[in-house]
């Protein structure tokens, strides 16, 4: 694959935030020529498949500021620093949902965006769920919803559910 | 779904780009303080699930400069200002692989990262392709591999294919 690599000449911090970091990258591209990258930092996520003895599944409505909307989503997180992703799986699951699992593995993982960006989210999925109490940060607000996987298809369908992880999520269980 | 809105008071662009722009948004958090919101706009973008007339799939294997490694996707790219999402796909494809194809499918449309970005990737399965020239970007070089589906899972299983789209589409394809 060395005939496709990109070499970095240059880097340039164009701003350094809370959840991302963007830099503009000069390259050497494969044919000798000099190309401009820009990308988004950001220190990766999980995400949560949760499943209630019930048989059903537990997401979250919450508004997005970047859509302008609110869309239901699996629980997901932001890896804190030094924080192993099974353990952010499943620190964001109780402070979103208030369910601690006592069973837990991981599904996959995937780069979200990686033309511009290096967020990779590791997907996990959860069971023998105990309910607790919701621990959320201070500009987060959410409500907690309990799906049936055909609720959720229907969800897919009418594009509350639309992002790629709770896609794949859906699609996931479909599969099982 | 009101008592989740945020209500933006401030909008600072802290960078306009090629590919991206980033912002930083004041907002009024739902239980009244106040919050920021660091977002990416992007264009969108098109992804398609190309068939080969001998049930092959058509992938492309490329150097992603976040992820500092070659990956292998399906054929994607940027919507254009003001164009359909449809002709993006049929467009990208054609440059990306030489396919033209005279069958496209709309599958779905997803967020890649809701949380900090507005990116929206449109899903197409193309079929009935034909064999023509590529095209691409200046910037742009990639292999172009057809895999059955069996060779496409194993890539995820040794994660060469490690991004949100393939993975869906690969999954997709499973529940055909």
């Amino acid at each position: 694959m060395f005939h496709l690599k990109e070499k970095t000449i240059e880097v340039e911090t164009i701003y350094e935030g809370r959840i991302i970091d963007v830099t503009l990258e000069k390259v050497r591209l494969p044919n000798g020529n000099e190309g401009m990258r820009e990308v988004v930092r950001h220190s990766g996520a999980v995400a949560v498949i949760a499943q209630t003895d019930e048989g059903k599944y537990v997401f979250v409505r919450q508004f997005r500021k970047p859509l302008e909307r609110t869309i239901v989503e699996i629980p997901a997180g932001k890896l804190e620093k030094d924080e192993e992703p099974l353990e952010t799986a499943k620190r964001e699951l109780k402070e979103e949902t208030g369910y601690s699992c006592n069973n837990i593995e991981h599904i996959i993982s995937f780069y979200t965006s990686p033309g511009f960006a290096d967020e990779i989210i590791h997907l996990y999925k959860a069971t023998e769920l105990t309910k607790g109490k919701q621990h959320m940060d201070d500009d987060e607000f959410l409500d907690v919803i309990e799906l049936t996987l055909e609720e959720a298809q229907q969800l897919v369908n009418n594009q509350e559910i639309i992002d790629a992880k709770t896609a794949y999520a859906v699609l996931y269980l479909q599969l099982l």
